[in-house]
This record gives C-alpha cells, structure tokens and sequence, in this order.
C-alpha cells in the first residue's frame, strides 16, 4: 500500500473522479461486517441483538470514528457571503473568484441558527446522503418485497383486524402522540425552553403521524426463525405493512394541512381538505401500482399468434417485472402521490396476478432479486441510521422532548392495540388473545419509515428536534424491544415452532368435524371481499392469468364472442395451472366458507351461481388438476341458463 | 390523471422529495421500451439493429424531445455573479440572499468559453448525470460480468495471441490515432480553425488512448447467438476485456504525463515515469482485484469446526460476494488506481476460485444477479450515450476533427489487426485466417468505455471537441457495423452455428488420430502458464477450494503437518467436486499437452513430477468421479518418495 501511495490523485481533476468511492466503501465496509456477524449470530442461535441492531450498532461506531478521527473542520466554511445582485437562489450559481468562473448547486436553505452547525467536515456532509436516495433507491425495494411476500391466505383472514389496526390504529396512534407532544410543548414554552420558536399543534401531529410507522422488522424475523403462531405474525405483518402506507400519507396530509387564519384554531374547511388529501392520495396511489402491474401481468399474459411468449427470455421477463415496478413508484412520486403505497400495492398485485405468468425461472429470479435487494437496502438503512446519531451536523437534543416522546410513543401504542383488540374481540369468534395483544404492544418498534419521514424536513429547529427523538427512539427500540422478543415470548408463553401448512391443515380437518360450530370463525372477514373474490376469480384472474376458469365459462353467454377473443387458448388446452398453493388453499377455505355462511341472507339466484362458479369448481381445480376442466365444462352448459332466468 | 394533479406539490419543500423520480422514470421508460424491442427482434429474429443500438436510438429521440419540448432556458443563469471575499472555491458556500442564506455544493470549475453554453435548463442539467456515477455504479458491474463469465479453456488457449493484441495492438493504436490526429490538428491550426486553443501532442495520444477500448458487445452478442466460430469469438472476446483495461490505464498515465518544459518536446523522464505508472497501476489493480477475491474464496472456504458453513446461508453468500467484488473496484478507486481493471480480475479470480466454493444455489445466484446487474447497466449506459447528444450542453463539432478521427480509427484498427495477425501467425500452429482478420478489423466498436473515458473531462475546448467526435463514433460504429455483422459473417463465409464442446471433442479426436502432428498447436500458449497451472492446481486450488488433491499429496512430505491444517476434512471424504466443467476439459487438454510437449527440454525430475501430479488426475478427477480420488491415493504414496529424491 505505501508503494500505491504515490499514485494517489496527482491532479486535482483525478480526485474528482474518485470521489464517491471512499464513501461507498464505507457502506461496503459496513455491510459486510454485518453479514459476518449475522453469519456468527446464526452459528450461535444468537437472538439478543438481531441483524439490524448489528447493523446500527456497527454504523454508530463508524459514525464515531469519522466524526472524531477525521480531520479538523474547515474554517473557510460556516462564513456567509454576501451577493447584492443576486435577487433569489438559482438552481446553478456561476461565481467568478479570482478570475475563475466555478459552478455551485443549489443544496438547501439554510435557517440562519443553523449556520454556525456547519463545521464544514467534509467527510460529514459526504456520509449524510440526500433523502431522496433514501426514498427513491432504498425504500422501494424493501416496501416492494413486503407486497410481494404478503402471505395472502392469512392475510385476508385477518383483513378486516389488520385494516382496523392499520388506518383506526395509526390515526390514534398519531393523534394521542400529537396530544401528549402538545402537553409537553406547552411545558416546554412555559419553562422557557423554546424561545421564539413557532410550535404548534399541526407540528406535534406531524410528529405524531411520523412516529406512528411501526416497523417490527427485527421482531417479524424473529417470529418467522422461531414459527410463532402464524395468526400473529399475519396480524402484526400485515398491520405494520398497511400502517408503513397509511403514516405515510398521514405525514404528507398534516405537513399540507395550513389553516389560513390562526395556526392553532381549528380550521374545519382546511381539515376536510386534508382528510380529502388523505383519501386521494391514497386512492391515487393505490391505483397508480395496481395499474402498473396490471400493465406487467398483461405483457406476461400476452399470447399474439405470431410471437414467442415473453417467458421463455427469463431475462427480458426479469427486467420488465422490475422496471415497471420500479416505475409504479416513480410515477407515483412524479405525480405527487405516495410511491411507497403504489409500490406496496404494486407488490400485492404483482403476486395475485404476474406471478403467475412468470415462467418457472422467472419466478426464481424474481424473487431472490427482490429478497436481494431487501436485504441490502434495509442493512443499508439500519446502518445508516446508526451513522447519523454522529455524522448529522444539526442534532437538537432536549431531554424533555425526548421524554414526552418516549412516554407518547408507548401511551399511544396501548391506546392503539387493546381498545381495538377489545372492539375486534367483539366480532371475531376466534378471539385475539391477551397475550398476543401484550405482544403486538411489545412489537411496535419504530424503523426505516420513521427515520425516513423525519429525515426529509431538518431545516427547521422543531423539526431538527423531532428529528433527533426520533433517531433515539429508533435506536431504544430496535435495540431493546428488538432484543427483548425472545425471552418476551417466552414469558408469555405464545406457541412457537409451528409449521403454517400443518397448522391450517388442522385447523381445516377440526373444521370439517365440527362444521357448524367452528366455521363461522374462518368466515369472519370473508363478507369483506367475497364479492370482490367472486370477480376476481370469474373475470381477472382468467384476463390477467392463466389460471381460473375461461372467461367462456364465467362469462353470460351473449359476451362469448369477447370471451372468446380474451381467453388464451391455452386455458382450453392445457391443465388450470396454479402455481400459487397460497391461492389454492385460499380457494379451499373459501369454499368451506360459502357452505357454511349459506344460511346469510344472499340472493337464492345469487348465490347458487357463486358457489357453483367459483367454490366447487375451485375444490376440482385445486385437488384434480386436470379433472376439474371436465366439471368446468358441465358448469359452463348450465350456468348460460341459470343467468338468463336471471 | 386530471383530478389527481392538483395534490402536486403544494409546497416548495416537496417538490424537493419529488428531485429524482422524474429522471430515474425517463431513464426506465427508455429501458421498457428496449426490452420490448428486444423482445420483438427476438421474435423476428431482426439482426440489423442490436438492442444497444436500439436503446441509443430511443435515448437519441428521448434527448430530441427533452432538448426542444421542455420549458425554455432560464433567464436568471447563465449570468456570472462576483464575489471579492472569496479567494479561492470552498466546497460548500453559504451566500446570504435577500436576507436568507442559501446552501450551495461545489460542482466543477468552468472555462470562460463555457459559460454561454450554460442555458439552465434545469431538466437538461438533472439528465447528464455525473461521470462518478458511470463509473462507481455502472461500468463495475459489466466489466465484472465479463470477467466472471470469462470460458477460460477457449481464453487460455489463445492467451498469447489475446495478449498481444490486447497490450501491443492497443498501444499500436493509441499511439496511430495519435499521430494522425497531430497531423489533422496541425492543419486546423494552419487553416486558423484553433485559435489560441492550447493542443498537444500529449492531448492527441489521450485522445488515441481513449478512442482505443474496443466495446464489441453487438457483435459479441450475434456471434453468441450464431454460434461463430469459438476460436474467433474467444479473441474478439478476450482481445476486447482486456482491452479495455489497457487504454484505461494508458488514458489515465498519458493524462498525467506532464512534460517539465516544452509541452511538446519529448522528455524522456517524464515518458519512462509514464511508462512506470501504466505498468505500477496495471500491476497494484490487477493485485488489489485478485486479493479480493482471494479473500472472499477463503471466506467462503472456511470450515471451522463449530461453524456452519456460509454456503448454508445462499443470500448471505450471494451479499458477501457481491460486496466484495464491488469492494475490489472502490478499494482500487480510493487508492488510486483504475478499479475497471481491479474487477475485471477479481471477476476472473472470482470464477476460478470462489465459485467452486459456492452451494449450488448462490452460484445460480451470482450469475443470475451480475447477468441482470450487466444488462441494466448495458442498457442504461447505451441510452445515456443516445440521450448526451442533445442533452450535452457543450458539444464542439469539428467536421475536420471528426472526420479525422474516423480515418484515424480505422487505419489504427488496421495497424493493430493485420500486422500482429501476420506476426502471431508466424509463431501459431493453427493460423488465424484471412477471414478472421477481417471480421476482426470489421469489430472494432467503439462504445461504454471510451464514451466514459471522453466524459469524464469536458472542461477545456479540445476535450469538448474529443468528447462529440467520440460520440459520433461509438454511434456510427455501433449501428452500422454492428448492424452489418450478420451481412459481414455471410460475406466472409465465416461457419456459424458450432456447438463450442462438440468443436472441442472433433478437435480432440483429431488430435488423438495425429498425435504428432495436431498436438503442437494446442500447446501454442501453454509455457506461458504451464508453471502457473502446476502451482495453481497443486497449491491454490487445495488452498481456496474444495476442488484439486488434497494438499497432503501435493506438498512435500516436510511439510504434511501444515498441509493437514489447511486443507479442509472433507477434502479426503468427499469426491473432488469440480462443478467448473471448463476447468475440467481444460485439464484434458493440458493433460494432451503435456504428454506432446514431453520432448520440450525440461527439467526431467521437474516434468516427471507434474505429469503425475497433474496431468493422470485430471482424468481421473473430470471423467471417472468417486475413482479419481483411489487413484490420488496410490499418488500420494508415491510422491513424497518422488520429491525426497529432488
């Protein structure tokens, strides 16, 4: 390495080019030391300290060096020049100085406070990359994987708890934070902390909505090594995947909430604004990813005369699934929704639809790139935010705030799970035990969404504050809740190591024993969707897949012709194909669902037709394979009949 | 799309989250849209216009569009503003405008010359992105894929012939291009076209260098998919990866050769001292990329006693492999020296070593991972290039110059093809025919590589000038010859469509039925590594692999205690798994060598030794499995008798 030495930059210009790479091998360096560690955690059943605690903790550490051991602060910087001329900031800044003309980006405003914060360390502002890396590059991936893994069958047996925690919880979640935080800022004022500060309630509900993205990460990964019961790990992932969403365009709906008049008042016009923002964005955001992978299992499914099918270049099919979702998000944000719900919702759909076009390659590829990609982009994260407690430049800590959230964060957390567990226990048969109602408390860490949302807006000094609470609180929990989660299981003695498919196969033979009692219990959420299962089934999946039944035997025989024309002909040819057990199990449980709900008050016509089109059917196509096609021919003779008495 | 356009941006500071999501989206519409052309091709198997041709042309239409369809250039820039207090451009300004400071970053120093060009139109400057990224995230991952996927069999068969066309043909043409383009720029200075520009001899010879990294992935790719001839493909192949390495290297030492007095002049000092770093910088690179990979081969080798081994953990070896991989490049780059040639070899190393260490998931993994890592990046890079002549903002067309440097290309090509052909023929057995050396001539495209080496300096008005004429070329060449490589395949009658190990085995039997007389030409490199290839497979394999004899049979009897430590137990239970087949029928071949090259004078101890060592395993290992390893057994009996008589 001496030897190298000399090589080093000669010119000014060659330096320059080098740029970028010292910082990349810090992340490098940072990421790698991270899998060896989990590689020896993994050797020795290790669960105090998950992957990710590892990885802030390595992050805070190389945080520390850089911001102690690298060289003093420059004292050109931290000065503010002047410019008479100039009447606002241009993106570009040509300056001239001593008869040379440099080119400067526009960065930032800066508040005048923050001015003397700027040290001027180079290597700092380096290692603090921009937000829109976080939000662009990182976040995606990890969100798209979430959608993408969605284990749907006991997703949607919990639906409707998991919608209930998602969008009641988080709101108050977000309102009991932004309550206390208000208390404590009132405090604060009065004890003379914030001192010509403009504090105001929307601020504490925009801190409130950002600390309310629950990320329990290191606690799902723990439950997926340890096979906890699988009603649990469904409640809490699906809960802490639509929270992600729902806090997400909390945020962005308070941080454009501006009453005109006076901060503080109720402003009931400039509410419902922000409740309206609130659903339409996440309408549009929904829309926005489902079409794209809509858009993506259509080109899949497309079956022209003349051509090859995309599936047999698994590459081509690789880059396409991933650029369009790719592009799901970035529309989304160029358009000014929330990417992070169009990419979620984005996955889902990929997984229901595209997934099972893919051609058995693609499938692999798909998924060990996006597993992949989640890996890196979530160690980078955590790691990240273990470098920013000491590479960030503007920290404001002030120990009353840091209390007040901490209290909030937990007070809020209860206020979410046990009233809603209670109000849910109410309709659910299969009641959500206490002792996974203190679990799901114990799980609420706070992760990369929070860090995320309180990482875009540090200009201001409530903000810069907030920013640093939530760091701290990341940190307590990642590293206490997160440690905590095994002997917590243990105390409260929740079952582990079960096998899912075991389980619901158990579950689905005590149910054919004792039918009537039980069944009802499975049905809970299934008036939810079941309309929208019963399209889905009959119309979607056969336009969008090749599985389901062809469009000529779901469809009134007056639209033949165009069933006809949108039916691939290898549904008719070969065998129902699949792929997804998820789905077929899905479609079992429906089934046993539809029998028993048969005494719920539906339309006689109504639902003879269902239980025929989509149930026995589904029982055939799922256990039979190819035996099912003949039994969709006989339905396919009646049903034209059955719909024309209609 | 209406109704959702009103929650645009609201405020200033979210525009600022939306920064980016326009352009990643510009640049993955432009790469849906080349995968579905390349799909379409694909489909009418259409050869005249190659997916990187095609993804230049949409770039090419994209750049049209963004150039004369977006919003009209600012008025506010291109305005030179003064500041006397600066004495020299810190790498963060504050400026205080109109009562507020702003934060701006340090970009580039600027020519006078250039300020005009300076339109500031913002969407025009966000597309041309930073050299940086070109280099630290795009090129690594192709020129490591191409390491990685290197055929050595067929590579280190004509490995004289690819180095010599690799270090002299490139300095050949660097140094034709060179001169001719002196002349040209000679007679622009006679016609008064330069005026006051300061050109070089030093600056022809950069532009020689650059103009020399040969990029034949079009013709590549339709050779793959003709299957060309293996030999042909295996120099185009071999000539352009290391090529490219080389007029890396060459462009970096020529920019910092910096003559003391008379820019002109030769100075002998200077030369040798530039001739030291190519030679200084090719060396540390090539060791800092070997390293590693020798690293992550040990890591992944590693079996201690109560660890399992990371092969169990697929994701986690794919990271590390990754990470290290990609570590070697910034490593290389943060030292100093060319991380382009640091991954290269580690790619190389990476596939001869590692890969064998890999479970069979992550070797899917791996090549799966960097073959998608490497069309991405491909693409995007041949895009970007079609979008950089209109989004450029500071193009310099000189009809001379360029038409100039087209002559000067071609006639390099041929002072390199032919003449070295003709002296390489004098030494081969098997003689590169005439055929050959056109098609060889005809593949000289230009592309990624010099693209990347003319954009990372644009700042002075000659490299302005370098910067458009290299464009124009890697355009011209890469659609009209890459284009015209099926006509030309035709034309030149050149066989297509071989099966690369059936060619292999006619040629082996051949060789077999005249021993004597065919041999000779198989073992036309093979003093070039015979002694690499001895210790290579008796000491580094057993080392870092689980392939080779266990080192107790290849190391001296002395040495058997240290030989028991370092090789691993399963390396006497299992069978010797050599799942790199090239590797194997490379150990074929050499055996076949061997036994012709026996009259060669060596050391007859020396050749005794290593025909049993190598050569009789080798067949054991790649034809009979389980057996090869009694037969090692019998071996290792009879060596150390063997080495005590030495």
């Amino acid at each position: 390495m001496e030897k190298l030495k000399k090589y080093v930059s000669v010119r000014d210009e060659d330096q320059f080019y080098h740029q970028g790479a010292v910082e990349l091998l810090v992340f490098n360096f940072l990421l790698i030391l991270t899998i060896l560690t989990i590689w020896l955690f993994k050797n020795h059943r290790f669960r105090f300290l998950h992957e990710t605690g590892g990885a802030m903790l390595y992050g805070l550490v190389m945080g520390l060096i850089i911001r102690y051991a690298t060289k003093a602060p420059d004292v050109e910087s931290g000065t503010v020049y002047e410019c008479e001329k100039l009447k606002s900031g241009p993106p570009t800044l040509l300056i001239n100085i001593t008869n040379q003309v440099y080119e400067y980006q526009y960065k930032r405003e800066i508040s005048h406070h923050n001015v003397n914060g700027h040290q001027g360390n180079a290597m700092l502002q380096k290692m603090t990359f921009d937000p829109s890396i976080f939000f662009n590059i990182l976040l995606p991936p990890i969100i798209f994987h979430a959608g993408y893994s969605l284990k749907k069958r006991h997703f949607f047996r919990n639906l409707g708890s998991i919608l209930t925690y998602a969008f009641l919880g988080t709101a108050i979640s977000c309102i009991v934070i932004g309550l206390i935080m208000y208390g404590f800022v009132k405090a604060m004022v009065h004890i003379g902390q914030l001192k010509g500060w403009e504090f105001h309630f929307t601020d504490c509900l925009f801190f409130g909505s950002l600390m309310s993205a629950t990320d329990p990460v290191t606690v799902l990964a723990i439950f997926h090594e340890l096979h906890v019961d699988t009603d649990l790990y469904t409640l809490l992932f699906g809960e802490s995947v639509l929270n992600d969403a729902v806090a997400i365009v909390l945020t962005y709906s308070i941080s454009i909430y501006s009453p005109k008049e006076n901060p503080n008042a109720f402003d009931a016009a400039a509410f419902f604004q922000s409740v309206g923002n609130f659903l339409g964005i996440f309408a549009g955001s929904f829309a926005m990813g489902s079409s794209y992978a809509v858009v993506t299992a259509l080109i899949s499914f497309m079956h022209l005369t003349k051509f090859t099918k995309l599936c047999e270049f698994p590459m081509l099919e690789t880059g396409l699934f991933f650029l369009l979702s790719w592009s799901a998000f970035l529309s989304a944000e160029a358009a000014g929704l929330t990417g992070i719900v169009a990419v979620l919702f984005c996955g889902v759909t990929q997984a229901h639809y595209t997934y099972n076009n893919l051609s058995p390659d693609s499938k692999m590829r798909t998924k060990q790139l996006f597993e992949f990609m989640n890996f890196l982009a979530e160690n980078v994260i955590f790691c990240y935010m273990g470098l920013a407690l000491f590479t960030f430049q503007n920290h404001l800590f002030s120990p009353l705030f840091i209390f007040g959230a901490f209290v909030a964060v937990f007070v809020a957390r209860a206020c979410n799970i046990y009233p809603l567990s209670f109000l849910l226990n109410l309709g659910r048969k299969q009641k959500i035990p206490r002792t996974f109602q203190h679990m799901m408390m114990f799980s609420g860490l706070r992760g990369a969404i929070a860090f995320a949302l309180a990482i875009r807006d540090t200009e201001s000094q409530p903000k810069q504050m907030m920013f640093t609470t939530a760091l701290l609180i990341v940190f307590f929990t990642v590293w206490v809740f997160g440690g905590g989660t095994t002997p917590m299981l243990t105390w409260l003695q929740i079952r582990v190591g079960i096998d899912p498919d075991e389980d619901l196969k158990t579950e689905a033979a005590s149910q054919s024993a004792s039918n009537l009692d039980k069944n009802t219990t499975k049905a809970e959420s299934a008036w939810l969707f079941r309309i929208w299962y019963g399209f889905d089934h009959k119309y979607l999946k056969p336009i969008l897949t090749h599985t389901g039944p062809p469009l000529t035997t779901t469809l009134p025989a007056w639209c033949n012709p165009v069933a006809k024309l949108l039916t691939s002909p290898s549904a008719y040819g070969d065998q129902p194909k699949d792929d997804d057990t998820d789905c077929i199990i899905d479609n079992d449980e429906l089934t046993e669902n539809y029998e028993s709900s048969a005494h719920i008050p539906v339309p006689a016509q109504d639902r003879t037709g269902s239980t025929q089109a989509t149930g026995k059917e589904d029982i055939h196509e799922g256990d039979l394979g190819l035996g099912g096609y003949k039994l969709q021919l006989e339905h396919t003779a009646d049903q034209p009949q059955m719909n024309s008495l209609a």
